[in-house]
């Protein structure tokens, strides 16, 4: 995720990192190059008697393109956004656990608990970025423990698995009422609702022929739009059309960044940010000395 | 539904499986054909005199068409996107009624509780796509349940209560308190709204006064369009008529195929795979040997 | 409610039920015939000299006119849709009831529980449809239990309040402790919901301000359109008159329809059918034999 | 709240009440007679050399307007109608209570609370509309109670602090075991949120920079639109000035209207009707005779 | 949060305070400038053979525009609004602990665990906003637990550990059974969640490449205007290039301001008042003399 102070509008002009230029610049330049060969040819008479010079039809294919791009657009912020929520969840479900625990529980199964829980979010952002996290697990957790979670299909899951069962010992012990013992496995329950919808939001793209029909019409309305242009804005065709493709082209892989926002390009949600806020309601509870808050690295917040 | 790494720009302009272009080829070349008929008569002047070719009052009919297409298509969207939802939540579901039996259960009834919700499962997706499913459900189920559950109205409906009157027999018999009892059914309650929200997407289609409205639109549209187009862009009418034609009915059937996600078409959601996640949690959850995920096949996941 | 396998492309351009052709043909008739007038008028140059005709003003009215059919039209789908969960969340919370009453009570107070949510149902739908539903309340409940409902402002909240006192009185009579009364009524409590939400929306007209404005926009916009249209369109006027008129009006007409989802109108949500599937639910809890479920007669489910 | 059978179509051309139009007729009129001098101007050449007449710059100008005017219309819709559906929960609040207070409390409590609960509805009613309602108050209520209630910063409030007292005092006597007592404060808890949302509509306006920014645009366009129109429309442009500000002032004022929904406007919410359904749940549940509905009077229903 | 009767049309014109008008200005101004020189150069012939004066290929890039103004428009009104739903669920939190509170507690406890919720609601607000608070704090919390919570990483968070704590102390010691701690920490869980949610609309701008390509988008269009409005236009063009400026940079900035919603300008929300709303509810709820409501200085509320 980039953080910085929103620069003067110069600065926004020129900022380069974060923006989606980089990735359509190739697209927009042949895009503008296949407009100077037009006009290229316009200008010389060439495409007389064939094409008659009009913008119109534009604006009839521009309903269907408007369609395609704004609910496009409006359904990858939302998951971006939701994907976002569901993170924030799991920041109060863990300090909530962290105070809920202190009720309820002795300090032994307190401390067992909360590191299971920690190490459920740790592995769960491996499991979204694909990366291997075992460093950043809770030093305390029993390597045995750890090796058999990473055994599983679903790592994080048994470590939730592994909370409930530290419930459940405590129930069967009579240290912890049903009440109690349903009042704090609530806490596990959203957290395992986090895991789920993150783990909906990674696996399910947009419906593919979604994403066909919309990357189809911007690019056919791209390379047809020169000849609706040439004959009205003669040698600023190129400029038209290559800032027309700036805009759709950008959109377009604006709501490819936002559907899957667990990786680590720079509109990416910054998980290891976030996971530290737990490292610290956990150490904090438990009364351990707490890590600092990560900190943006070149504008960019992991 | 389809899941295949985004291809590069020549690859989405020529992917075939889950495209709508199949579906919508034969209507795109017939518009085409008829702008064709319409473009040579208007070239032979025959029409003169009686239609003064204008594009404007397109934009005008464009008004209407775009609201049309776009709440359409909002709304099928949604419901594609409820319905993942959905059997998102059945995951956590049944992985919370893995964990929280483990806390109130003992073994024997806990395994039977779960493969009742397996089975639920399975029921519930053989219902939606009218497919029999019972080689797949839990083998250690007994036969005649089997048989009764599918001699009901409702089968999925039925191991529900199956699983009720499990929890009914352990609080009868004093091994589950009032809590603990609640507090199992609040997860068969949850699993009981993703049932009737799966069969309330399946079988409510949008108003059909809807899609009547938007599906004559489009048509209507697209069969004026060329007597618009033909004074301004003589022989491209046809190329015209056909890529509008494409966008409209490539809408008009997308929604379509999102409108009831739970078939096997390309674009459909993924029941069997989501039932293996099941397979997988429960069977973690009773210490048996846990399936593989399911693959996509030629980039389709059942 | 409409329902059909998707006809053909032909099929849909001619299906007459479910349509709202019917409603609007006059209306749109009376548009064709005065835009005929003003063709007449205008070729015969009688308005020559008061109006230049032009189309541009139209696509400045078409701002307003499209937000104002936009917002209406998603509120009114958003109205009936809602209105579809209400009453798919009451199938799962009476299925829920039958499941949970078979944990906590015995069989008696079940029964009659079930009864009364069962009435409560009925009469519901009753209210909402200005209907009488004595004929089809469970016959086991007793005569003057259903004439005191009936006497009361509200015979299906009377129902729910019936329900209650059959926990009130097991409560009070130790058969059923805190816990298990409170989570019985949790889904009475749910049921009390569905029905103050039905009747939100079947007593609660969008604000009446938004209907005129949003009326009297399309008329005047159709109305004024041939002045518009004759000097580019001659003779094909009425015409787009007639299809711009369709259009809208068939907007305005259907958000009209959506707006009270609850009657017997072609569009309207099948609330019997929704009542037979409590039916067969209860039966089946009950141990009796259960009906069938209602089919659609001439594709509408009532 | 304007309640009526929908009318015919002359019916809805020529109703006032409800309608914007009495409101907005004003600035109609200045902005007709405005693009009635510039119309004069023109046509005596005036502006040549100056305006060279076009309406094209307004399409431009229209995108930005038809979102801020359908950004403020959709969120002022919205804070409508989650106000009407606060308005709905705290129908099915009061029932709930009525039906759950016969489960665990005895019948002197009983009736004190439910009367607290009245109390508080209409004491709310009065502060979001400013008005007294002393006289309505449950007249079992005793008179120094109501004192202080209105010597509180906000009476409302101080009516649900007094339930709670209710149920702190049984529960502290020993008649309300805790869980009896969290279950009946849950519905306190609902009435507390819908208090806290309404005051929350009430006193929170849409952000002021939104307001003029859509005002001031709406106001520009309207009256810059007549130089663009008179080239194209002659003496038609006072007419389409007049409704194009008609449909423009009308939006605005339709959102200024709904942002508000608690006063006594025709468009605005019946809480005096809502708190007669209060009052008729309440009597019957305590066996006292019930009053009737609030019938609207010449359309309005308070 | 401006707070003023909404002023006549003329007020409403001249309004500074709150408007966005006082930041864009000088971007408007040096947009008209630059359209000035280029009418002039122009009107000079200057530009002949390169640019042929067309607006259309405007419209084309107004439908990228749109999409991106309206989706980044609703994005941060959501977010505004859900700022302020948050804290307006803060306000019947805090409401709700006063009354539930009465019932499980006994006064001293009572005081110290409003007293510690009220700390956080101030703590969270200085942390939102930057300030420092301490001078607000209740001045009966002990300073050694303030000076404690200012020095950990989240002192808000500390606060409701702290009131956690005090749950903790008062179950362990037998005076509160585990029903009455799960109820009163279901409200701690609440705040909490204000909290996190509050903490991610601050901390969590809108993805950076939207920002960056909505606000390119609409400069770009604003700078290229004054060569396709020229020719149409002609003197005019400053005017319509500096209004349409004023839209489209106007709407850039008020999405802006609302993206932030907790800082101390003119549309940021009041959380001063609505901190002043708790003192209130805790004060009444002690017994103590209440202080006033907030009022606004200056139209401002903060």
């Amino acid at each position: 995720m980039i953080v910085r102070k929103r620069p003067g509008a110069l600065g926004l002009m020129l900022a380069w990192k974060g923006s989606v230029v980089p990735h359509v610049l190739p697209h927009i330049l042949l895009a503008g190059l296949f407009a100077c060969a037009v006009t290229w040819i316009a200008r010389h008479h060439y495409l007389e008697g064939i094409v008659e010079y009009t913008l119109l039809p534009f604006t009839l294919l521009g309903i269907a393109l408007s369609i395609l791009l704004s609910v496009r657009n409006t359904a990858t912020y939302d998951r971006w956004w939701e994907a976002r929520k569901q993170w924030g969840q799991m920041v109060y479900e863990v300090r909530s656990l962290a105070r809920v625990t202190g009720i309820y529980l002795e300090a032994e199964p307190r401390r067992e608990l909360l590191q299971c829980v920690l190490a459920h979010a740790h592995l769960l952002r491996g499991q979204l970025r694909g990366e291997t996290v075992r460093a950043e697990l809770p030093p305390e957790l029993p390597a045995t423990l750890v090796d058999e979670a990473l055994s599983r299909r679903n790592p994080a899951e048994f470590m939730l698995q592994q909370a409930g069962r530290v419930l459940a010992r405590e129930h069967q012990a009579g240290r912890l009422d049903s009440v109690a013992a349903a009042t704090l496995d609530k806490h596990l329950y959203a957290l395992s609702g986090v895991q789920a919808a993150s783990e909906r939001i990674a696996h399910t793209p947009l419906p593919f022929a979604y994403t066909l029909l919309a990357h189809r019409t911007a690019y056919i309305y791209c390379y047809l739009l020169p000849f609706g242009l040439v004959g009205a804005a003669g040698w600023f065709t190129p400029v038209f059309t290559a800032i027309v493709a700036y805009t759709f082209f950008g959109l377009d892989r604006l709501s490819e960044q936002l559907e899957f926002p667990f990786g680590r390009a720079a509109n990416d949600l910054p998980l290891d940010a976030i996971c530290r806020i737990h490292d610290i309601s956990v150490a904090e509870a438990l009364g351990q000395p707490a890590p600092e808050l990560l900190q943006p690295v070149e504008f960019q917040l992991q």
